[in-house]
Order: C-alpha cells, then sequence, then structure tokens
C-alpha cells in the first residue's frame, strides 16, 4: 500500500465524486457567479469555471471533498460504526458543526472574502446547494457534508476571481 | 506601567469604547435577533442582550474590539506611520480583509454557527452594521473595522442563544 | 430516528468512545499539564482535569471526537467506500491536513492560545500522543484522526487553564 | 486619495516595511528552513527563499505585515489614542492574542499543516523570532505584532515548500 495518487489524480478522483453524486463543475460555477454578481453584473458563469478547477486543483480541497463523500455515504448507506453519528449526519442535525469545519478548510486557504462568501450562500442556499440540502432531506439520501464542501468551493473560487479581478 | 486591568474592567472599557463610537449593547442585540429570527419568529431583543454581554466577557473579545477601534479611529484622524494603510483603512478597501480577520478571531470561539452568521450579515448589512456602512463612507469617519467587529459580536451572540436554546 | 441525545448524553458517549480508542481524561490532563510546565512549574494533573472535561462538556468537541473515531475505525477496518481515502487515513499521509482541520475546529473555540499550543504539542508528540502516533502505524490500528484531536483537547485545556489563571 | 497601489508595489512597501523593522527575507527563509529540517536535513537557506517571497505577494499577507507593524510602531512612540491597549501591546501582554489572529490570518491561508509550524515555532523562538522577541523586551521598542507575523510567514513558506516538494 501507501502508493499514493498524483495531485492531477486526486483531483480527477475528486472531481468524478462530485459528479457521482450529483454536482457538476458547472453548478458549482453558477454558485460562484451568483456570489460575484453584486460586483459584475455581466458575468457568466463559464467565467468562473476555471476559478472552481484552481479550487479543486489544491491537494487540501481533494482531500476536504473526498472525506466529506465517504461520511455522507456512510450515513446513507447505515454503515457507520457509531450509530449516535450515523443519525446526526443522516439527519443534518442543525448544531452537528463538523461539516461547516470541513468546509471552512478550504474557505481559509482563500482569505476572509471567502469565508464571508460561504455564510452567506450557506444561508441562502442557492442553485446546487439548495436542490443538494432539499434531496438530502429524503429518506436514504444525505449530502449533509456535500453541500458546505460545494459552498465552500464555490465561496473559494468566487474570492480568487475577486482578488485577480483586482490585479 | 504593566499594570493590567481586570477582565470586568476591560469589559467595561470595551463597552463604553462601542458607545463612544455610536454602538449601544441593544444595536448589537438587534442584529443577534435578525440572525435567528428564521428559527424563533417571537425572539425579543431583550433576550438576546444577556448573550452579546456574555460575549463581550471574553478577553478575546475585549482586545479585539479595543484594537479595532483604534485602527478606524487612527485612520479617521489621519494620524497613522503608514499613509498607504491609512488609505486602505480610511477608504474601506473590499480587499483590505483584515478587518474581517479580526472578526473571524471572534467567530470562532462561539464555533462555525457564528461564522456562518457573520458572513450573512457581513453581507446583508443589516441594521447598525448598515448604519456604520453608511457612516463610514463620510468624510472624516472611519468604522471599516467597527461593523465587522460588530457583526461578529452579533453572530457570535446569536451563536452562543441557538446552542443553549437546544439544550 | 431524529432523537438526538442530550448534551451530557454525547459527553458520556464521547469520553467513552476516548477510553474504547485507549484515551484516558487523565492522558490528555497531563498533555495540558505538560503545554502549562514553563509557566506553573509546580501544577499537577489533576489540577487540569477540571478543563479537559469543560471542553469535552462543549457540543462541538463531542461531535469532533466521533466523527475522528468513526474516520479511524473505517480505515482500521477496511470498511471505507473510497480506496484512495482509506490508504490516505490509514497511512497517515503528512499531506493529508483533513485531521488537522477537525482539530483545528476544536482550538479556535478556545482562541489564539489554543492554536499556538496544538501546533507545539503536534510536532513535540508528547505522552498519549506519541503513544497514539506509534501504535497507529503497525498493521490494522489507525489513529490519524486521534492523535490530533488529542491534542487539541489538551491544547484547549491549556489555554482555558491559562485564561482563568490570570482572573 | 483612494488610490490604490498595484500589488507588486504593495509587495514592495511590505518588504521595506520589514526590513525598516530590522527583518530580512533571508531571516524568515533561514526560520522556514529551521521547520523543514526534519523532513530534508540538507535544506539550505536559499531554497526557501523564493516560497517567502510568493507568500508576501499575497495581498492579504501584505496588509496583514502592513497593520501588524503600524501597531508596533504607534505602540513604540506612545501615539496610540486608547492608553490601555498601548499598554497591552507594548508590554507584549501574554493573553493579548490579537497579534497571533493576525498571524493566523496569514497561516490559514497556506493549510493546516502552515498553522501546526506556526504554534512550534512559535513556542521554540528560533532566530530572528527570538531576537524580536528579545530586542521587543527593551524600553521603547515594541515587537508584539511583527513577531508572530514573520513566525506565520516561514510557516507558510515552510507548508508551501513541503505541498511542492511532495508533488
Amino acid at each position: 500500500m501507501e502508493e499514493f495518487l498524483q495531485s492531477e489524480e486526486y483531483a480527477t478522483h475528486a472531481i468524478a465524486l462530485l459528479e457521482d453524486r450529483g454536482v457538476s463543475l458547472e453548478d458549482i460555477a453558477e454558485c460562484a457567479r451568483y456570489l460575484q454578481a453584486d460586483y459584475h453584473v455581466d458575468l457568466r458563469t463559464e467565467e468562473l469555471l476555471d476559478s472552481v478547477k484552481k479550487v479543486i486543483s489544491k491537494r487540501e480541497v481533494q482531500f476536504a471533498i473526498m472525506t466529506a463523500v465517504e461520511l455522507d455515504r456512510q450515513a446513507e448507506k447505515g454503515t457507520m460504526v457509531d450509530k449516535e453519528l450515523e443519525n446526526l449526519v443522516e439527519s443534518d442535525a442543525p448544531l452537528y458543526g463538523t461539516d461547516e469545519v470541513l468546509a471552512y478548510g478550504i474557505c481559509n486557504l482563500y482569505g476572509s472574502i471567502a469565508l464571508t462568501n460561504f455564510g452567506f450562500i450557506d444561508k441562502k442556499k442557492y442553485g446546487v446547494i439548495d436542490r443538494l440540502n432539499r434531496e438530502g432531506k429524503k429518506k436514504g439520501i444525505c449530502h449533509t457534508f456535500l453541500d458546505d464542501i460545494v459552498g465552500a468551493i464555490a465561496a473559494a473560487a468566487a474570492s480568487r476571481f475577486a482578488h485577480r479581478w483586482e490585479r
């Protein structure tokens, strides 16, 4: 064992996990566009796609995606060892909070604007985040970690875009 | 020198600074109420006041308030040594970001819900935060740090309230 | 479902998980004492025990413990869905980093001194943290998340003690 | 007013501030080397210099340096409006903590390894950090913020180096 993938292979793996869970890079770029719309009215989703890809090219983001999807899947399948934890994750308990902790691990890499963006989109539940959140309430589907991770990637991509635009 | 105040004396000092800059504890409690309104429709501002006071009873919060007000005042009076910094703070440059870093130092003490609350109210600019933000655009007035600190205290107080309510 | 435990029940549950994984509250208190030893030479482990219990009485700490132990156990048993993630966690890959992200979720609640304490003890690997780290290298045993969580609780308890002592 | 510098101009400005306060980029690179020495015994200071420069090329790092130096200088000159704050900063009060909050704003941009590195070097006080710390105890000299900012840049540069090395 102990043979690790290359960083680009982890990126491919993480993107495949997102797609398997129903989230495309375009979905995330559209959330990032929404976050920037106040500042750039005419921005198109495609213009944010590159920032989304750059965010996902970071190792810590790839590992956060993998960990988040694993926890959602284990809760969904009912295969967690700790049934109290499974109950919390499966029902997206409002004070659980560990899902947001993982998300902040992504936002922090893109500075304070990314954190502010995340707080906003997490409350507004725009686009794919809203869809994930609603689907996750159905029996046998759990997106407790994923909706926060997607929000964090969008928040980070929007922050990255804002910083580059200023230059 | 090197004689420090007691923690309660710093609390009194920090509250006096806030009032001197035009912010009452009730103003902050009203922002905290707004953040909780989705979950508790009938909540009254007074019910959040105790949480606001508890947040300000923490030393790190007191020191963040003192540091924030100092930087605003120095920018306002034009007495900073570094005129590039003075320009950034005085004009509330959107990508400055250090004001939010100080604010996160407060939110972090109250967990991930406080961080999410902060991101939301920072974008919505509710109540006193909106007033500070508008006043700060006038010549000779600077609230670049203060509006974020006030948002952070409100976000922390709302998170504290939510955690206690659940018990 | 959706019947959650009371906060004290989660505390009992989290402490039982720690003990099941070979970590006593005294082990953690001894790490906290080590962190404070420069400032209080005569401090005894028992004096830190109350701080350790107070840290674990916080809901977000309980949930972090539960999540960390779950991920370690799944890696240990080889029951993760994502085998790339399992490989990373099982071998404690140095750049994985999500274990530290969870740990910082605990430290942040106790301010900047807790974060500094954590960085120090994480590198020094004192006491039970060293033991967990060495045991975790054996085949079939995984403490990738647990050693960081234990370090974070010790760091938080030491910070809490330092703040109270000053008063 | 409201004419901001370009990002490269802020970098030049921030580096000049560091040098004016007695810190060279080589001093910081040497701290970063120390942090990586366990993993790469033969590493030379020059090899870390590029990472230090890259860290300082980030806007949020430049602004943190500027804010930190301003607060140290105001405390040094005795020109703060708030004399309680001046006393805390001038005497580097151990529980002040806002200096570390600013430093974490830098570390967070480079992930969890940077945070761990910072905690370690902040306690060990290696190289220029030790010198700043000792000098800052003299009457009329204040490095309360600067030593943490320097530690954070070194911690971030070491983390950046570690991540690139693995690729």
